[in-house]
């Protein structure tokens, strides 16, 4: 695992996956207990009673609380140990460490870092995937390699027609840049953003894009790569030379998280304007979780293997000149990382 | 695998596991082979022969002598090599390390540490688990975790009312002390010695305890901890009010050895006045070998992975009324760790 | 995986292994490609993309090209890149690390060290092996342990008499040596040339070494080993006090090379006069691979866990008579490491 800034939200979980159930995960290399209130509010704690360092996951819940399953302790959704069966009165002093949680745009965020600089509003914005009559579906996956490898992964999409010829990317026999092509980036302070434009386009879009069969169309990508783990796609489309749509025919979440040693999370959400009933929502969640099992994630563990846990930088990568994304993610990153060590205690923004 | 003494008798194996067949062991992380001799004498040593290191346990037998496998050495049960086969006279100043073992008790208790310090007076006594007329069984486990994290887990047996409440333990909606109930414990030299009393009992025994239905009735264990891994529990019960019983209904013997890294052995042996007739032997055996791999080897294994390889005492836990017994083991063992390292030729008491 | 020099030829593969497919090997500790080009010469490189690290053996294979799944850099058998799709023009300062590599006596030689030093005059010398009208079968297997433990294995046939009684050693109570063995061995350079000898057998052999039924023969093998990783037998038989072969009735090859951590690959090769027809390839092809995978890897197996990782000459084990010629070895290897260490860019002899 390579570091990664603590002072920051992260995607802990999709928000459906959290409910009654206690739901073990690991965020940042520490094991974490993630649920829900009676009242809907999602509760994040440290998954390791401080007494013995039992598994609260394992444990039982009572109404909002939980007890350990070793010797009984309680806490509620504060971390507050309420109960300590062998203590004549209630303890205190007793707590297990919580994490501030927050539901947004499908996506339960952990703030794990100074509890005092867990400021909701630096929620990386994704209000563009929420778009009003399209069908939105998500998935959550891991794989055994770097958080930032993926954060690589989703920088630099012409792997799309390498790695992805069989699903989404289409094959061609000398795929590469086309007449017009336009690939522009920029940084915004911890955000990097970029356009990647393919002009004239006659072939059908491989999920379906809103254009008319027979029409040459244009079609682009803005994406928004928020510091460290979070990303937004927005897919548009419109016939060639118009160069815009009211909306994305479909737009994207992508968030990475790490976990443990050499083990990453990954959620994605995606909302479509193409195949718009509930009963199209299995196909295509399997056909986006699908093609990251099987074609990003194996990639994602070679690259983790052929680096032998050595830094990307300190390889030397050659740097192509498609990478300029993702080097300045990669630079914004570390400068996070080094802005927390030189000031543990501030937020990053 | 944290610190562990090694000047100290360790139980290596059940008497009965050692026989005709050469049997490999890890033991405080080393190889080590155990078999027993024509005459009956239990034998250990390493299981790595002195020249390349092979198995001596894939090797042959050839009567009380083993032979290894790969060219040939012998080795007699002190460890001294009577054949090398190249060798044009019998060589001489070729050994295997060998190590005392004795059987006592229904147990192989082995010393690793300083050969001259090993005085069988001073195997713990577990005299008191071998009760004439009683049946007795005995059962070997592993677990993945830390040799400690078992002493911890028997000598706070409030763990009883929460991790098995659906065998031993039973189930209560509020588990917590009773009125009048008792827990003492007390330092003696190397020893803790503590008793947990339950009065007023009236719901049957989860074994059977010789007290006649419909009598309320007083239960107590007397526990003593040897250090290391030693314990003994004197399970007693008596009509309420009494206070005293002929002898126990039950006596145990629990021992943990460190084996390898982050492993641990378990033994233990049951001595039971219930089903007191050889053809129940195999349902108890079945009960108490499956509450320890069902219920205990996971949380110790849970345990294990969340304190992610640091030390208790480091991780500063919550202590709680009834870990006093505990953490006189914890500190007894920490003093006999220094102890050795400060004088590491001298035998432990 | 203990040290080993790099400016020297390791077996990388059979021969026969490399062709069209992309062959994706992990040898000193470095992943690998190999691949054959159309005109038939074999090709080494780094298996991984100097841009994303990607597995070039994923990728797709363009005439002698390969090109990477991920982002479709071509590389040609130089390493030179060739095509980049996202540069204006042919890039020149993208290339990816190639290894010389060839072809000789069925076995893909590489050199992974200093480039400029890599001569093929210096392979080793297995022309004894190719003996015109014998039947040639070769095979590749691995074993978790280190390199060294199988030239130590090869070095000190008496295990045949113990390791191998089921197979070609053959079974005797007292196994040991025989009246006129013989047993010569010296240094020679980088090589250790030894002769193993046996007289006067009566029983036939294992595999059929043409000597008569009926008669009294001697048998003997002549072994040179070339630091670091090669062997050669020249295994020969004639009757009773000749002491004299025309040729060998059957020569091996032998070829060991660091894979990765705790890892090696071992090669084989075996020219034999005995059935000598095609075939029976097969059942002696699954004879030698089968006592390689289920007597020697099991062996070297054990002993690479009872070493725990330390290097053998630390562990300070015992010298037997038949030991000379694996020490010799040792030492001869540990001097080639260490004349690296002091002039990285001269080649080993």
């Amino acid at each position: 695992m390579s570091e990664f800034p603590v002072n920051t939200w992260w995607a802990a979980a999709l928000s459906d996956e959290l409910g009654e159930a206690l739901l073990a995960r690991r965020l940042l290399g520490k094991p974490v207990l993630l649920y829900r209130t009676q009242a809907g509010d999602p509760v994040a704690m440290l998954d390791a009673c401080p007494h013995r360092f039992a598994s609260l996951s394992k444990g039982r819940r009572l109404g909002d609380q939980v007890e350990c399953i070793y010797h009984g302790l309680r806490f509620d959704p504060t971390g507050a140990c309420t109960r300590s069966p062998y203590h004549e009165t209630r303890p205190t002093g007793i707590a297990v460490e919580t994490f501030p949680i927050v539901d947004r745009y499908g996506i339960a965020w952990i703030w794990m870092g100074a509890r005092e600089a867990a400021d909701p509003a630096t929620i990386p914005d994704h209000s563009m995937v929420m778009i009003d009559g399209y069908r939105w579906i998500a998935g959550h996956e891991t794989y055994r390699g770097d958080w930032q490898l993926c954060v690589d992964n989703l920088m630099d999409l012409t792997h799309l027609f390498w790695l992805h010829t069989s699903t989404i990317g289409g094959y061609k026999e000398e795929a590469g840049p086309l007449p017009g092509e336009e690939y522009i980036v920029r940084q915004d302070g911890n955000r990097v953003i970029g356009r990647n434009l393919i002009p004239n386009i006659d072939k059908p879009s491989a999920t379906g894009n809103g254009i008319p069969p027979g029409v040459t169309y244009d079609q682009w990508n803005d994406i928004v790569w928020t510091c460290p783990g979070s990303l937004t796609f927005a897919i548009q489309a419109a016939p060639a030379g118009v160069r815009k749509a009211d909306k994305p025919y479909m737009a994207q979440t992508h968030l990475m998280t790490p976990a443990g040693e050499g083990e990453a999370h990954y959620f994605w959400a995606v909302s479509r304007s193409f195949d718009n009933e509930e009963h199209h929502d299995a196909k295509w969640q399997h056909f986006f979780g699908n093609i990251f099992r099987t074609e990003d994630a194996p990639m994602m563990e070679d690259i983790e293997r052929n680096m032998g846990g050595r830094e990307l930088m300190d390889l030397r990568p050659v740097i192509l000149p498609r990478d300029r994304g993702a080097v300045m993610a990669r630079r914004t990153i570390a400068r996070a990382i080094a802005a927390e060590k030189e000031a543990p205690a501030i937020a990053a923004e």
